[in-house]
């Protein structure tokens, strides 16, 4: 299925006072990572996500193992892939490595959801062509 | 075990264009949780976590599932509790209700590490006095 | 004018590896402090911010000076009033005491705003019982 | 004196409500921009920040004026100068293009810092080499 990776760098902001990455910061890191896998695959951000009614892909349930920590300046390489695509969610594994160790795994499973005509926030089928890509 | 429980009210820095709170700032709450929680067994937050050799409890494994989204101005209770504790790790639930509901529920395995002499991070076994406040 | 205060205790994830709160979060901080402002005048976040078609009162200028830095589990308490009102744009200075010492001050210029029928951000003429209670 | 610049690009979770950069996020970005201009000068961000009793560059005074938002997905360019140098302090200037507009502006004033002997966080002289590339 449909793999991206990108290499982001350790600020400083992103660290806490036992200097390693506060950990809430790489679900950040993770969802920006999913952000660009979607715009690997062709998407533009702005459509695919957050606009009108169409609120893009809420987190139903997440999960990291940290297995090493990364400090300020470190230089680090997110790999993302799409790992299942179900009817309204699909699956993302994200694996982050600093110097060429595996540093973090992160799982995450997203729905498929827009806002309905009551303004509530629903799943709904994810568009075929969208489908297509995530399984390429 | 011990547990503790706190609310907060959600920031608008806290939300996304979504309307609804970020979740990794979830992650950020539920840190801060876990860390009320040792205040209230009687410990200064500066003496556990964060003084000279000692940094705390770093997390190795976090897993978040978010059932209903809250948003700007909601106030929510945190309800955090240590459902397990080993030599030299623990785990915590935390679960967080708006208007009542259960909207997300966590898990935290967290070790307890200091640093050696040579300046690496390490688990440690899990003082006694410590010990038997999370048992309590 | 209108001023009101609160209390916040600085979070493990506020600070940086130098050990003090990140200058940034204490942004962060006031910002939610002028909501608090809001609310204490007796509006509801939600209708006054970040509903539909109202985006609320955007930053155009804020400057923060440091004097003392806090730390990992300080209490802190901040005082923040409105200085001048505009026709559409108004003022608040936020002070910021640890251990009754001033900390931090900010002063911040925000506009009254809201999206016009083409979906742009426009200021807006602030509304009469809102100047009102902004005077008070 | 010396410059550099970035780019990044404005994430999901940078971003509030009203679908525009949250203000707070801009010091985090400029902050790294501060990172990134010693990082530019040759300086190895482990090294002039962070280490030991070495704590870098405290913020003293920061100011911000926001002309224009941005948004998720776009890619905004900050240009980074440092403006003056003092014998224990030096001031830098961001600006922030969106599209090649300017978008924000931002002024700091930051001491040069280490841990004296008591752990106290004190201003000190800027060591000669680095005021030399400051000054190219």
């Amino acid at each position: 299925m449909f793999q991206n990776q990108r290499q982001i760098q350790i600020e400083w902001g992103d660290c806490d006072p036992a200097d390693i990455v506060f950990y809430p910061r790489y679900f950040a890191f993770f969802d920006a990572s999913t952000g660009a896998l979607f715009e690997a695959m062709g998407y533009s951000l702005r459509d695919i996500r957050g606009q009108a009614n169409q609120v893009g892909f809420p987190m139903i349930d997440t999960r990291s193992q940290f297995y090493k920590p990364s400090k300020y300046g470190d230089i680090v390489l997110i790999e993302s892939q799409i790992t299942e695509v179900g009817d309204a969610s699909f699956d993302i594994k994200h694996r982050l490595f600093n110097d060429e160790q595996l540093a973090v795994v992160c799982s995450e499973k997203r729905v498929w959801a827009g806002l309905n005509e009551q303004g509530e926030l629903k799943a709904q089928v994810i568009p075929d062509d969208i489908r297509q890509r995530m399984l390429a």
